[in-house]
């Protein structure tokens, strides 16, 4: 009993302070230029300040933590992965996408503001994410940056989110069975989710064999926080959510939910907690974020 | 008469080498893959294959070739460039930005496949840049390859192109004067034509003199180009061109030639020619190519 509670502090404490953090980097990277591009600034600040969990920069933080990196680095780092997940909302949000006119509880970027800025300010927060990664501050050794650039540029692009993007789009038309469905979340969301933990890694210089097991307990977190996002569409509060529900029912996309049903993609959700949290057995008090994380992952109802 | 002869085959044949070279490598970066994402890869190959004048990629490789840079390396970075550069023409074509149905003599991305496509493969060129930046094929030297990714990312990102095409959204509503034209168009085309100078100086451990040098002539021939394609706006053949002209005009924009005047524009064009050629005075025959880029730049038709 002390042992949870203890675990949901970590948990509690670990997430506000990744909030407070991401949200004051993002304010420091962010300057509102005096010129015509303040419009372009004020955008980007909108989608990117305040209103996330902060799930991406906290796997990042959590695992950094394991290894003694200075927590400043960790934070940048995490607000690299965060900026590409953000404008990969702004963009997904697009009328010519999901169409969709609520995010965290408040208008969508493109509504807002206007389609044409919401286009420019995902493409600035994509390019940010690269500069924030290049900067010397984040780690005066170019290995290091250059592993931290390459392994967020793959996560992102046709191999990784993009690339998921894609056939999620072609879902409509595909009748994709569990094994597919696997496949794009991999790609969509599971790319980025492992990514953060791998950055982490790199930042912590850790070995090759401890990057395989939080390798796999990032792949198995990734797989249940889709299943556990497929849940939350299919019964969860839209207040809660702040974003429209049920949407892939309506679209009759195939999802976890329907592949498996409600109950089963709930088991296997858990089961897929208890699996990632197996491969940090070799890890003592310092991974109890990282277990409470995983947990999080598929109890949050938002 | 002969130097001058001899300059234009210089530039005849590195303008050919470089189109072939960047296809080729284009064409081995995006094999189209057998799931649901070939739709997107094939996007992408649409919009960067064939087509472009390729003016990025040979001043990286022009410049590169000075310091006997490998020419494998100079043509994997200008392809990290000019896919920046294709990406932003795909997300500039769009309805909701400028809204045009022709870009290189063919259909624009959204006409041959739609919009949200345009949208995700705009987005995974823009991420594949980074990736081709970040392979050690490119540097086995990881400070090259973060050098490279910096000045990519300073380049693409608000304080550049993107930064420079919000000002430029901005414009119908502004009136700017020819200080805020040339700010503008510093940001929006001349970051990124400076860049692909800069990253062939990086590839070729320049000096940091030696890369005063080499900026100050991008400088220049950046914003001769802006005039040249605001010249080509105004009276060029939208057949050469290969897209729609006399927007400008028609929108009631301020460019160069409605603040200058042709000739005026012309003459300031053909004078930042000259001014950037004399920053290549320390060089010899090696910067043949770089001298007949800069004439070409304001003489081409398209």
């Amino acid at each position: 009993m002390s042992v949870e509670l203890a675990a949901s502090d970590v948990l509690a404490e670990g997430l506000a302070a990744i909030q407070a953090d991401v949200d004051s980097a993002f304010d420091a990277f962010m300057p509102v230029p005096d010129d015509t591009r303040a419009r372009l600034v004020e955008a980007m600040r909108y989608a990117s300040i305040g209103g996330g969990k902060r799930v991406r920069p906290l796997l990042v933080a959590a695992t950094a933590q394991m290894f003694g990196v200075d927590r400043d680095a960790a934070v940048r780092a995490g607000c690299a992965v965060e900026a590409i997940h953000v404008y990969s909302l702004i963009h997904d949000d697009l009328p010519c996408m999901d169409d969709d006119d609520l995010r965290h509880g408040k208008a969508t970027l493109h509504k807002q503001f206007d389609e044409a800025t919401a286009v420019l300010a995902g493409d600035s927060l994509h390019a940010l994410a690269f500069e924030i990664l290049s900067d010397e501050s984040i780690s005066g050794d170019p290995f290091t940056r250059a592993e931290l650039i390459a392994t967020l540029a793959r996560a992102s692009g046709m191999s990784g989110m993009a690339g998921g993007q894609m056939m999620d789009m072609a879902a409509e038309h595909s009748n994709y069975d569990l094994q597919a469905i696997t496949r794009l979340q991999q790609l969509k969301t599971g790319a980025l989710l492992a990514a953060s933990v791998e950055m982490g890694a790199i930042l912590g210089h850790v070995s090759p064999e401890g990057r395989a097991h939080l390798r796999a307990y990032a792949r198995d977190i990734g797989l249940a926080f889709q299943i556990a996002d497929d849940l939350l569409d299919h019964d969860g509060d839209e207040a809660k959510a702040g974003k429209a529900l049920r949407k892939d029912d309506e679209q009759g996309k195939q999802t976890f939910v329907t592949l498996m049903g409600a109950d089963g993609a709930r088991n296997q959700a858990n089961a897929l907690v208890e699996q990632a949290n197996g491969h940090l057995a070799n890890y003592g008090e310092e991974a109890t974020l990282l277990r409470a994380l995983a947990r999080f992952i598929v109890e949050r109802d938002r």
